[in-house]
């Protein structure tokens, strides 16, 4: 772990630089498999998941069957904790629903705006050792409180063309339309493009390796928009002597164990709980089952001194956090103050593994300081929002002659010629 | 013009093919000058502003006193169109603002989301023959009340070095903190990295040519958001026989002035009305300062007949219009079955120029059927959404076992730990 006392504001860019990906011999690869996938369709799809997935599959859509036999196989322990989720995960999203807001901004000008659902979305979730499932959770109910149409999930099958008991449970009950067994670049150009089998989708949604990654990039200039850029995941935690120093190591601990390249950050105004968590995150690391990835990521990570909260504050919102820990004193100086984080999690009783599972925010979050820019995933991020306007006689009447005479001086004279046309006809009917 | 009459719906996806865009040999040059401008800061937008905008300057930002001049050279009648579509504007995207969303999911489980403006972000305003002074306003008065913090400008300086007074004013009155006479490659580049005197930003807005497109997009690389991908402005008016036929000929050739690559598409159930607006149009056409690009967009043009509103409504749906005129009898059919378009005009009173001016809706809308996907331009363009949550001991109580459960069936176990050392300490606490 690296300890940093006091550092200097202009060391700061510097102490909180994410470690670089280069994509640039990717892209190759990925350029290819789009190019074949679009032409050949599903015979690109089948051979690249005989490659890379190592399985020749009679089918690649997940069947009803298999839909049967998977809600009958998965445990009841775990179908009750995805459904507590769900429950919590519905409430936080359906309660982000907006309505039309309408304003007649001139007597006669009715302008309105109205959110409506985005018809055929893509979901991806990577296969790997773990099943994610609960990403699915994150994804599909805002998607289906949205109204999408057409909610697709692409997951890699396993070498027995098998998919995880636990993500057909969770796409199931959390409306997903049509599940295919399809997974990494092969799966994102499917989407992209459509195949015999696979529909093509308008935005696509989900977490992957950095060659699910650069196919999601690709796919922007196809026309397909994407969630947000990618980047490891990373938790930034800023702790007193208020905080539990077992806590804080528990935390920083769980974001550690999501790969070597987790980022990991206490930020702290005690020297005391420095040197605490320090003590927990070695004796706590001894019992984890993904030591040995957590051990990498804790070896990169920093724990900062700094003298003061308005120091610390503006250390956080440079670095802009994907997930954000609060355990002070001063709690409400840093959540009214924080700018720029994807999460945050308050007090000594909010551990991030909340967040990822179940309190009912959403866990698909903006990282590598992506949170100054981009919201993490929403309701509305599967929707867009639309104007409308209504103007009556009265209404072009009283903003008309702004609109002509800006229309001339941008020297846009159709624009307005529509204009001018419209008030001498109600010129003519009043006269 | 190119009238097709009921074409089958086979056809549709041929008939409303956009002009492709060839971007390829673009990006040598625009990754040539990103390069540049990283590396030597001022001196390289000095050098690429010599070569494109043949001028030397000694100051690439606007001085308060050129401010002041094209305050008192700005006619007056431009000054107080300005103002009138201002207070529309302020007026609609005030309305968008949203307060604090507060769910307690469970008992003790309490979860918010919030918005909070994006610190810095960057306009870019062409040049070019007219000063489009209006997407200053559809872009800086939205950043304000968001609350962003530097608000920066960049636009091309003419030969002479100077900036167009109503682009100055418009800056001005809106809130822009800081104008720089930079345009084209090096202005996206500069505010992508930041130079000795332009601050880098968090997103880019604005219009813009190939070149500037492509930079855009090279942005996104390095970090940066942009407003949305951009394609050549397009209309499309569903219009029967309540309609005027001079009226729909005017704000067809409105979006035709645009440029020669503009998208202009009648869709009508009436075979008259064709006949009535192709004559409107040519009557109209001969009147208008921009002729030559308008008539190369108009032969372009696509009249399509269909027979009922059904067809017309899938039609239009599967292009998505930018802009979306509707004079029909039956007008609520199509606003409330649109599924796909920016913003949508209604009723023979509202044309496309209201919208693009001085009604109050934004004129910044996705073009090149990004409808599917993308929002236009809104008060939400300048936020990002955050998430908030806080948990008390009960709320961890009765959420951890889920959580516990689902990290051990994701295979996480220091999530699972971080929950279970809080349940741990509660017991102690309570036995």
């Amino acid at each position: 772990m690296n300890k940093i006392y006091t550092p200097p504001p202009n060391d700061w860019k510097e102490i909180l630089r994410r470690p670089t990906q280069t994509v640039e011999d990717i892209e190759a690869t990925v350029i290819d498999i789009f190019k074949e996938v679009n032409q050949k369709g599903d015979a690109a799809v089948a051979k690249y998941t005989s490659i890379f997935d190592g399985v020749t599959l009679k089918s690649n859509r997940v069947s009803s069957l298999e839909i049967d036999q998977a809600i009958d196989a998965l445990d009841q322990e775990v179908k009750a904790a995805i459904q507590l989720a769900k429950n919590n995960i519905e409430k936080f999203h359906k309660a982000q629903q907006t309505g039309r807001i309408t304003v007649e901004t001139t007597p006669g000008v009715s302008c309105w705006q109205e959110k409506r659902p985005i018809q055929k979305v893509g979901l991806y979730i990577p296969g790997g050792t773990a099943p994610l499932f609960s990403t699915i959770l994150m994804l599909a109910i805002p998607a289906k409180i949205a109204g999408c149409k057409e909610i697709v999930l692409c997951t890699p099958p396993s070498k027995e063309g098998a998919v995880n008991p636990a993500i057909i449970y969770a796409a199931q009950v959390c409306g997903v339309t049509r599940i295919y067994k399809v997974g990494g670049i092969q799966a994102i150009a499917a989407m992209t493009f459509g195949t015999e089998t696979i529909p093509q989708v308008y935005k696509i949604f989900g977490p992957g390796n950095q060659f699910v990654t650069v196919a999601k990039q690709l796919a922007t200039k196809y026309g397909v928009a994407i969630d947000m850029p990618a980047g490891p995941s990373e938790l930034l935690v800023v702790a007193d002597d208020t905080a539990d120093a077992a806590f804080v190591a528990s935390d920083l601990l769980s974001q550690a164990e999501h790969g070597t390249d987790s980022q990991v950050i206490l930020v702290s105004t005690s020297r005391n709980l420095i040197t605490a968590v320090e003590k927990e995150i070695q004796e706590q690391m001894s019992t984890l089952s993904r030591k040995r990835i957590a051990q990498k990521a804790i070896d990169n990570s920093k724990l900062i001194y700094v003298e003061d909260d308005a120091t610390a504050l503006a250390l956080i919102d440079e670095y802009g956090p994907e997930h954000f820990i609060i355990c002070m004193e001063n709690e409400d100086f840093y959540v009214n103050g924080i700018q720029n984080a994807g999460s945050v999690f308050i007090g000594n009783y909010t551990p991030e593994s909340a967040g990822d599972y179940a309190s009912g925010t959403n866990h698909t979050l903006p990282t590598n300081g992506y949170a100054k820019q981009y919201s993490g995933v929403s309701l509305d991020s599967f929707l867009k929002s639309m104007t409308f306007q209504k103007i009556s006689e009265e209404g072009i009447k009283n903003i008309g002659n702004a609109i002509e005479v800006m229309a001339a001086a941008e020297g846009l004279g159709a624009h307005k010629n529509a204009v001018t046309l419209r008030l001498d006809k109600i010129k003519k009917a009043t006269s």
